[in-house]
């Protein structure tokens, strides 16, 4: 398996400086993140940084990874492949990075969209990627209060605000982020 | 088949006289965006007045029909079945009012949700359900001006309302809906 600074390494050379940043801040964010919610702190770190290492790989070959293994295509995905780059990032951590923990990929793999019943390790780095100290936008303030209060009315909160942005953009919406809200509403309202 | 006065008698008895009136506005609305058009202006007056036939429908005889007649029943319906009274009313306007057009029938049965592909009378009693003169929101005048100008813009629209008002009030989210609008907006993008 790579060292950290490896993977460093190679988020420099495909990614470019800004999106480089922020994956050193989802990571740091995400260290914190679990030491507060008692997870494991490194495998936190390791799945903040490399989260996006396929940010900007080609809408083929993302098809192609889901192809082989065996992932719906649906037509949101058919029109928009880079939304599946946490499935691709996945990928590349496995195949490249040589990372082996399935908690670490698939924190890396769901977060972009979601799914039912995540994992504490892919709620944190879900909403460290959604507030890490480079992001700046309506509402991230109080997602950062939520995130350090209540780690599911933070992630709700996120998928509202994604919800929102992505109609006022006119783009589509993933319904697997759509299952992930539902099932955390569900789970809040039978608490 | 029940003639329409019949329905009307049924209707009253089942519905509050609010309810009753949207229906007769939908019913109405729908025949004028039939005629502007051109669906069967009598098929749309027929599936306005009859849309909501099961809206208060108890929630375990809903759930009994979507089982007789196979259909899905996933987290979000069984904890809201009333978000299924299209399909409720579809199977009382077959069964109790003898209506056999299936196209009538179609669009009772998803007046709420939407569906992928929808058809022109379907979506015809969807806008109508959004803005027939008793509605009274925010948007609605927006709404009514887009009904009569491009029938699919009027319904992403309503679509997006929608989706906002549900969000804010902290409900769930049907998929089918995001389902429909991403047909909508895919079908518009390819233009």
């Amino acid at each position: 398996m790579w060292s950290n600074e490896e993977i460093k390494e190679y988020l420099k050379s495909s990614l470019n400086e800004n999106r480089y940043n922020h994956c050193i801040g989802v990571s740091k964010t995400s260290k914190k993140l679990a030491k507060l919610y008692g997870a494991n702190e490194e495998k936190a770190e390791l799945a903040g940084l490399t989260h996006d290492c396929a940010k900007y790989m080609e809408s083929e070959k993302i098809l192609q990874i889901l192809k082989d293994n065996g992932e719906e295509i649906d037509v949101v995905v058919q029109h928009w492949p880079p939304l599946m780059h946490g499935y691709a990032g996945e990928y590349v951590a496995r195949e490249v990075f040589g990372i082996e923990d399935e908690e670490v990929l698939s924190a890396i793999k769901y977060h972009v969209t979601g799914r039912e019943n995540m994992t504490l390790l892919e709620k944190i780095v879900f909403i460290a990627d959604f507030i890490e100290p480079g992001r700046d936008f309506p509402g991230v303030e109080k997602a950062r209060t939520l995130a350090y209060e209540d780690l599911d009315e933070a992630i709700i909160f996120a998928f509202d605000s994604t919800i929102s942005f992505v109609m006022k953009s006119g783009n589509l919406l993933h319904t697997k982020t759509i299952d992930s809200r539902n099932y955390l509403l569900l789970n809040r309202k039978n608490k």
